[in-house]
Formats: structure tokens, sequence, C-alpha cells
């Protein structure tokens, strides 16, 4: 069947013969593996350029901020299906990945988002300050939330940020939305009458985008970052397993609210 | 519901405060953001060891050979999903390495048990060809395939094979499952009657175990290269759509080959 | 970690001791089982009610509906997937339930809610003609697609449609959103500037919600139908192998426009 | 790229032109839609046959018999993911689904296995006990578990086993592989030194071979069953959620058994 109007498959990533394969014009096997870091190769693969060492230093700290949280949802999720079902490990890692969602770790696309309207107001040459409380005036006039901000757990602002700004500032990337970044946090307090916080998923896009990685492929980066983890968790799955423990703990304070029928629990 | 014994969940890997995140013993924040390279940081997660610099390219080199492979079926898989599904990236990332199984990228984790099983042979006193020749003639008894050999596209022995192969020679890791690898190739006419040649699923664990990473978690491997490569083409599908036409051009010569009411197709 | 104020998980819906299960104040073994089907027991365990029979043909017709359309491209992910990794069927279904997303399947969800907005209008006094043009409108006004209209296939109205109001009529279920349907459907050369005629993502929640089925539950129905599809075709695949055919036939035209290497292709 | 031999997709399950959908042979908008359940739906399209009212009636009761079992792993793994992606209704579903693994939901099929085994020693003439005691030493000799007895809550015959048996009889279904299941359940003591009882995943392969349902597709009745519940707790998710309170209790006695940094802790 025929859906939309392209049929031709495109693409510009990658192409093989019978002996080499290509990745963004370059030989793999010559040029790549072995020259070039994992995350210099993501970051190829994504744009069709090699990062500069400033780029892939900023990309390699964010993955590294938010490979691992400890059992947080997905990583339970995770080592759940992984208990239930040992045999596809490619099962669990995709049930985990499957709860990088709007809530949880989707903040770091839609904060980007926020920055980049920001940022496109500054270029028409309104001041940061103006430029963000316009925008957040906006997005709370059409009901949506200002992402990026507060944390269930670290209230003060989450020393992952701070870490994440000083290797931006090291690597001599543009530092312009880190600036927006920290606009809105300061007009939190006015905006949303709490004083919340920078969090690591509104550190993320701050850094990235002035690391020329695109606003559309943020969601990425969770997204790998995550997988790694998911691994090094199924991993200790495989010789600590907890996922029956994690989900025999989550209920035993279940509180069951419906009908039952007469004689229920009567037995013993 | 209790299932099995474990009550208790136990994990070694990340815990955290108010304050600090704590990974495999470093502060996050202090010890480990803009210090270490994410390919770093997952190994640490992984084995609880930051590893050597020699380590660290090894595993770096794998990830890059097996990242893309153009237009393979899980890649059609997660762009077909993302056409159908463009609010959840992380539902595509997962049809995508949900396609990781037995036959197609799954094959690093088998060839890395059948090296380690001559690996143990060897290290009682047999000499290298016997030890692979023996475990080889067990896996065809048993009816198991001798997997990491042959390749439908690369007839000759794909030229990833020895680009990690130099990989690991120049990091200085240990060499001995290199030997195996290339013992059982060797191997292949005697017992499979076929010439087939390291493919880079056999070559991955041939290094990949010399540089002291665990053969359980060997399916890790693909599994996170290959959601790099997924977000990169996830990435193109929003400017450049052709998941539909993917879809469109399968089915072209589609064959129905069961029954049809009567005037099917007369209407004109 | 706590997120969110919650913090005893409460369920209605089931609940077990060591003798007896009980679905929504039924017991399972004594009451449901052999005692009614499985689509009037999903109708239970969802709203806590069991069906009219009126009620459970409207559901039951639905379902049969949209089950299967061939090898679609939810379908085609799924059998490349099962090729892929033949020993997780579970994830073969995953990946072809990934595709039930706003673009494809979503459809009958986004359609309901459109038409509960205008029946909420209807209730309060206005015409169905007024209000549905009224919302139309707004959804229009809000860059808002009107779901429910339209197929790459069927250029008249889908055969399923009629179908479908048939069996609503027949079982005498509430006929008022079957009416709004309509109106839509007549109002869509005015409002759209094309003729585009009832779908069965439109048909399904027109027949559904004049059931008492909850608008916020319609996307599981497509989703449960193609779970029975994705089944059956996986059953096919296991002995008429097509996944890998499927991507190979998918790429037979691609093009690659990115860089290519000196002398890539010149190998002979 | 071409893997595998076939190069053109073939299927009998359904085609389509501009105006009739074709399910097996049928008309779908004329001859199914309010003429067959959604379970004989799925039974004809899975087996180019509609089922006897007697197979309707088996299929039916199985699909009753596990849609569900209140806050299951795989049920947690679901709202988990729901909380944090709630606009991703197939992702919390497909993460449900994954957990339908070889330990939790496949031993139905892995029992179904067994007994065609066991059956078709007894087609060669021997007795049901024997060919059972041999199947079942055959299978212990080779490492494998006897799929289909014993239940971490119900020491006893589960009760869905009896209702289960009573509907094969009263459909007239061939009874042959209950009396197979229950010579292995009669065996256990000898062979498994440990009087394991009949569980669901037993029950139902038992009942749905003698129906006629095809063992290979045995894994397809726990994954479609589930899908149903799990539905139905995504819904009650959406007015209830409980998602991140049953990942908070998870975690309440959780113990990190890993290293630590100096200071860890002493903030506060």
């Amino acid at each position: 069947m025929k859906i939309g109007k392209a049929t031709i498959p495109r693409t510009a990533i990658c192409t093989s013969d019978e002996h080499t394969i290509v990745v963004r014009g370059r030989d793999l096997s010559k040029d790549l593996i072995g020259k070039v870091s994992f995350v210099e190769h993501f970051f190829l693969a994504l744009t069709g350029q090699l990062p500069s060492s400033g780029q892939a230093a900023v990309l390699n700290a964010t993955l590294v901020a938010i490979t691992e949280h400890g059992l947080v949802p997905s990583v339970q999720a995770a080592r759940m299906t992984f208990a239930a079902a040992p045999d596809a490990m490619q099962g669990a890692v995709a049930a985990g990945i499957l709860g990088c969602g709007s809530v949880v770790l989707g903040s770091s696309e839609t904060a980007g988002r926020l920055f980049t309207e920001i940022d496109a107001k500054v270029r028409t040459g309104v001041g940061v300050p103006e430029a963000a409380l316009a925008v957040m005036q906006a997005w709370r006039a059409a009901g949506k939330q200002i992402p990026g901000y507060g944390h269930p757990l670290h209230k003060e602002r989450d020393e992952r940020v701070g870490a994440l700004f000083d290797v931006a500032r090291q690597a001599g990337t543009d530092p312009r939305f880190i600036a927006i970044a920290e606009a809105v946090e300061a007009l939190n307090p006015q905006v949303l009458k709490k004083d919340l916080k920078l969090n690591v998923s509104g550190a993320i896009p701050a850094v990235l985008l002035g690391a020329g990685f695109p606003v559309q492929a943020l969601k990425g980066v969770p997204i790998l970052a995550r997988t790694a983890g998911l691994i090094a968790h199924l991993f200790e799955e495989i010789s600590q397993p907890i996922g029956f423990a994690l989900s025999y703990q989550a209920t035993r304070e279940m509180v069951y609210d419906g009908e039952l029928p007469a004689g229920f629990g009567a037995h013993g």
C-alpha cells in the first residue's frame, strides 16, 4: 500500500558494496575503525561531520551525565522483563528505552525546543531576559510546562548541571544556550511562582545546542546513554537477579479497592 | 506475588542522595563528567573498573564497526515505526533494537561463547587447533551452527575484521581469542565443508574478550552500537521521510497465494 | 526515588489469594472461564461491567474490522524482527505494536476525542451540524487535522464503515456518535476543501462510544486487534519466511545520496 | 542486502483492492464484520479455517484464563512505562508484552512442545504413561525443565486448570492432550521428586492442542490475552496513576552493596 508521496527510499548515511562500507563519505574500515571514538562516530553518522574535540567533549559529558541514576523506573522495567524473558536481552533493553518518555527523560528535547525558540527571538535583537520571559509566558498561556527545571530528589541545583557547564566552558563551545537556560532559571520564581533550579535535562540541551547538536535529535542522547546503563544493569541481573524481588516489593503494600466475591479469603 | 527466593533488591552500580550520584564508587559530577569518555563510563558501569587506554580503544573500535550498515532490516523496522508514530522516538528505537536477535546481531555473543569454550580447553593444556576442532565438532554434533563466520554480502573476509585485529594489536590487549578465532576460520573447510571467513560478529568477541569484556555482556555491544545508528536514521527520517516508501517498495512484488472470494477484482 | 505524590499502589481490576483469582469482583475460575467470551472479559476488565450483548457485538465488530490489512508497515516491521530474532515472538509482536502511532492507527482515539468534543457541545443544546462545524473550525485553527477521514487506498467510503454502522444499528446501541461522524463527513468539503469520506478509524469510535466504550481506552482497540493479526503473520513467518525478502525488496531501488570516498566501487 | 534465499514476499492471510479487503478468502466487510466474533476471526486469520463452536469455546476460555493476574511484573513494567511516557500507550503495551518470556508466560508454548512430543510417541503405539515417562526423562537428561507445573502462589492445582478442562469436555474437543498433561502430572513425584501440580500454562496447551490450535502459535495466546489485560491496566493508570508509586515501593528496602566515595552522606 502506498502511504504518502515518496516512493524511492533515499539515505545519505551509509552504503556498501562487497568490499567497502561507507559511512558519511568515509571508508568505515580504513578511516573510522580505530581512528575515531564511538561518540565521534555517532556525531558523524548523525550530522555528517566529525565533531571538533570540544564538541566531542561536550557530547561525551552529557552521555556520561545520564547513563545511570540507579534503580529508576525504566531500569526496574528492564530488569523485571529480563527476569521473565532471559533469552532476549534486546527485549529487556527495549522495555527500558520505552520509558524514555515525555515525563521522565524526554524533557531534554522539549527544553531544547524552549531554548531554541528563545534564541530565535534573541537573534531578532531582543535581550535574553526579555526573550526568555516572552517565550515562557507564551508557553504557560498555551498550557505547556517549562521543561528542564526541578527534580524530585535534587532540590538545589543538581550538581551535574555545574559539571556540564564547566565542560562546555573548557571546551570553548558556544555558550549562548547556557545563558538562555540560566535566564529561564532566574525567571522561574516570577513566572512559575516556584524557585525551580536547572536539572540535568535542562543542562543537556543548554550545552549540546551550543556544540552544534541538532535540536530534533536531542531525545537520542538520553536514549543512547540509558541504553548503556540498561546493559550494565542487565549484566548485573544475570549474576544478581532482582527483577522479581523488585516486583514483589512493589506490591507489598498494594491495596485492592475493587469488589470481592462472597467468601473470598475465607479458606484459610 | 513472590517469584523466586530473593526479596531484597541489591545493586552495586549506582546510588545517590540529595547531593551526590555515585556510580561504581565514584562521584558522578566530580570524578566522571568531563573526566572520562562515554565508552569508558560504559565499561565502568558494566564491570566496576575503568578501562585501560588499550581496553577503551578496543571497545570503541568494536562499537564503531557495527553502528551502521545502511538500511538493514532493523533500521527499516525503526523507520517504518517512526513514520507511523512520530511522537515516540523511543518506540522506533525500541522496534529497531528488537531486531538484534539470534540470527542477525546476536552471533557476537554466541561466537564469544564458542571462543570461551575453546579457551577453557586450551587452558587445560590442549593446543589451540586441537581444542578448536574438538569444540567445533561438539557444537556440530549438538546441531548448533558455528557463529561468526560468513556474510551474505562480504564473501571474502570482511574488511572490518582486519581493522579490528589491527586495533587490538596496537592496543596491546590479550591476543589469545584472535588466535582462537583464526584457528576456527582455518578449520571451517574441514568441519563445515565451506570456506567461511571471519565476519564482524566473530571479530568483535575475538578482540573484546581479550580486552577483558565479559562474555555475558557481549550482546550489549551490538545493541549499544545500533542504538546510535538508529538515532542517526530516525533524525534523517524527520527531514527525509522514507518509512512508508520502504514499506511500499517491499510489497510491490508481493504475491497473495491464499483464497479469494468470487468476484474479487471485477469492479474495474 | 519518589516521583509524584502517590506512594501506595492501588488497583480495582484484580486480586488473588492462594485459591482464587478475582477479576472485577468475579471469581475467575467459577464465574468467568467458560462463561464469558474473551471480548466480554476484556470489556469487564476495562470498565468493571460485563457488556450487554449489543455492546459486545459492537466491540467484536470493531476488533474484527482492523485485525488485518495485509503486509502493512507494522506487519513488515514485525516479520523482519521475527526473522532476525526468531526465539522471541514477544519481541516481534512488540515491534509491530509500536507502529500503532498517531499517524497510522492512533486516529481512532483522536477521532473519538473530536466526536466527544462535538457531543459535549450538542448536549448544551446546539444542533449536530452547528456543533460539528464549530469544533472542526476550532481544531483547524489550532493546526490540528480532522482524524478519521480519507484513506490512501479506499477513496470512496471504506466498506468497513457501512458494515460497522449496520452492526451498531442491529445491536441497538446509542447512535448519536454515528450521527456526529456523518455530520463531520458532510462538512469536510466545506471545512477541508476535500470530500474525504469516513474511514475505519473514524467509524470505530463512532460505534464504540455509543456502546459505552471509554474514549481514553480507544487506542487499545487497534492495539488489541493488531496483536491478533501480528500473531497470525508471525505464525505464517515460521513456515513461509519473508521477513528478509521484504527488506531486500524495500531497498532494491534505494538511492544513496551522500558522499563517497575516492575509488568506491572500482574493484570490479 | 539480500539475506536468505527468498526474494518475493508471499502471504496467504490478507489482500485487498480499492473496494474489498479479503481475509483468508472471505470478504471482510460482507462475510466477517458482524458475522464472526473477534476470537473466531483470530482463529481464522491464524489457521485459515473458522473454528467450530467447540474450538471457539476452548480458545475463548484459555484467553479469559490468563488475561489478568493483577500487578504481575509485566503489568508493573507497563504501568511504569506509561507513567514515564503517557503519550504512547503502544509503548507501554509493548513493554508489558516483552515480559511474556521463557520464564513467565512462555511455558504454555514449551509445555505444548512437551505434550506434542509425547503424543508423537503415543501414536507409534506406546501407552500414555510410558510415552510420558520416556519423554520426561529425555528432557531431564538434556537439562530441560518440565514446563507447565507448579506455581509460586497456587500450591494445589490451580483452579483455572479444572475450569479449562471442564470447558474442553463440554466443548467436545479432542481430550488426548489432557490425558497426556495429567499423565505427566502423575509422574512428577517420580521424575522430579516434587509433587508439582498442573498450572494454567500447562492446562492451556492441554486444551488448545485438542482444539486444533497449532503448537507453534501457542505463545500467541498469552501474548494476546495479556495485551487485553495491559490495556485495562493502562486505562486505570490514566485515572489512578500508580506507576511511580510501584517503583518507589520497589526500592524502599534497596541495598546498595557497591563502593562509596569518601564523605558520601555526610552533608546533612
